[in-house]
Order: C-alpha cells, then structure tokens, then sequence
C-alpha cells in the first residue's frame, strides 16, 4: 500500500480548475485560485476583471483578500496558493507581501507571467512548484482565446 | 504673465500627500494616491494594509479600483495616478494593467520599488514623471519608521 495522501497538489489544482471553468462560462479569462491551510481550502475564488470592471480582480488578489480574512492575519505563511496560470507580475508582488508558504501554478504564461523576471519577485519563505495539470489549464486558456477570435 | 496652470504635478501630489497623512495617523504605513482625470480627482486614497488585514489594500490598488468604478471603464488610458512613494512591484503591476496615462511618485523606494527591475513594468503607453516633493513624503515615511523602533 503506497503511502499517498488524497489531498495533493493535483486534487487541489483540480479545484482550481474548476474555478476557471466558471470564469471561462461568465466570459473572463479563465483563471482560478484555491488557498489552503492544513489541507483546508480557505478561499476558492476565480478570475473577475470584467465582471468587477476592475483590472486587479485577478483570482489570486481576490483569494489572498478572502484568506486573510479567513484567518485574521494578512501573512499567509502556513498556507498554500494553487492558480491555474503563472501569476502576472501584480499577482507575484502580492504573493510576495502575503509571505505565502508554497505557490503552485499549472499552465506557464511566457507573456505576462512572472517567472520572466523571475522567482526572485517571490519572498524567500515561498516553496515554488508548477506543471501541475499544465496541459488542461493552457488548453482552457488557449480554447478561450480561439473562441474570441 | 506666465502660462502655468494652477493644476501642477505638485497640486495633486498635495493632495497625495494629505491622504498619505490620514494613513499615518491611523497606524498605516504613509503612503496617499490621487487619480485624476482631466484636472478633475475621481480618487484619493491612503494605504489601508492593516485596517483591512489585506496586503493588497495599497494606496494605488485602491485608488485604480475606485477610479475604474468612476469612470465605468477598467482601463485608465487619460488619468494620471500621483503617489506618495515609488509603487511596488504590486502596484507597479496594476499600473500597468490599467494602461495608466501618467504616473508621478514622490518618494523613491530602493528596497520595495519597482524602479530596481525597471520601468519596463510599466505599460508602452505610461509617462513616468518622479521626485514631486520627494524631500516631504520621504521623510513622512521616515519619521513613521522612527517613531515604530
């Protein structure tokens, strides 16, 4: 009998992605966040710029704000973020300022994403992984934007 | 007679820097912002970190987040955005994503500032203008600092 936990990085993301789903239906650019805390999701929450008509409404703005306020402190140390998409450089900032334990992101953003200034925008407490469910994040990225054209 | 507008860069950067005051006194770090529009404000912010218990609750962030609910657009393509410090790497993001018309800081940031990466953060489309009463919101924020240790 292996030893694995159900609750891994890919059952979260996967609830990510179901985040992003839903903002792909509303006609946002389908990107969703999930934070955990003790395996505990504490926010799940989705892309919302056009909806909010406000271009800092990124999913992973709108889960640090509700985590923090879940938990009652604005550092999110012990927790983890799962986002369907690299963060943008914005998003890497307040990652950083949240002093995040651990951010894993699926589908890599060569445009905007922040890794092309790279993790050195991160805090250093902050463990980085990526890839997880990569190719059905970027396929629901790249079916969005083939449908607006 | 000269042609100077009443409406200078220092204009509203006092008006920055009153707001930058309201958010000392009430314990935030001092960091104020006003959007303008045509000469006319549409936003004035302070910095509300920790009334909100939300690291992202910056004096730009909010202030970007009023201005597009002002204006009904999300993007702030004729406003210029004055503020009291250098932005983030954060808020530099949000600038740049709101395709602000004009930033102008105060106070220069050499350990938070996104001017350490460049100003390549900020939108094609952004003039930058900086160091409006650069000596007065440096030392607000100084003197902030001091009164903490």
């Amino acid at each position: 009998m292996t030893n694995l936990s159900v609750f891994s990085d890919e059952y979260f993301m996967k609830k990510a992605f179901y985040q992003a789903k839903l903002a792909a239906e509303k006609g946002e650019v389908p990107v969703g966040a999930v934070i955990t805390l003790d395996n505990q999701i504490i926010a799940q929450t989705h892309n919302q710029v056009e909806q909010l008509n406000d271009v800092t409404a990124h999913a992973e703005i709108l889960a640090i704000t509700a985590a923090a306020e879940h938990i009652g402190t604005k550092y999110l140390w012990d927790c983890t973020l799962y986002v369907t998409l690299e963060p943008c450089i914005m998003c890497a900032g307040a990652i950083n300022w949240a002093q995040i334990g651990k951010l894993v992101f699926s589908a890599q953003d060569d445009k905007k994403g922040f890794m092309r200034v790279g993790r050195s925008l991160l805090h250093d407490r902050t463990k980085l992984a990526y890839g997880v469910m990569e190719q059905e994040s970027s396929e629901l990225i790249k079916s969005f934007f083939a449908r607006l054209r």
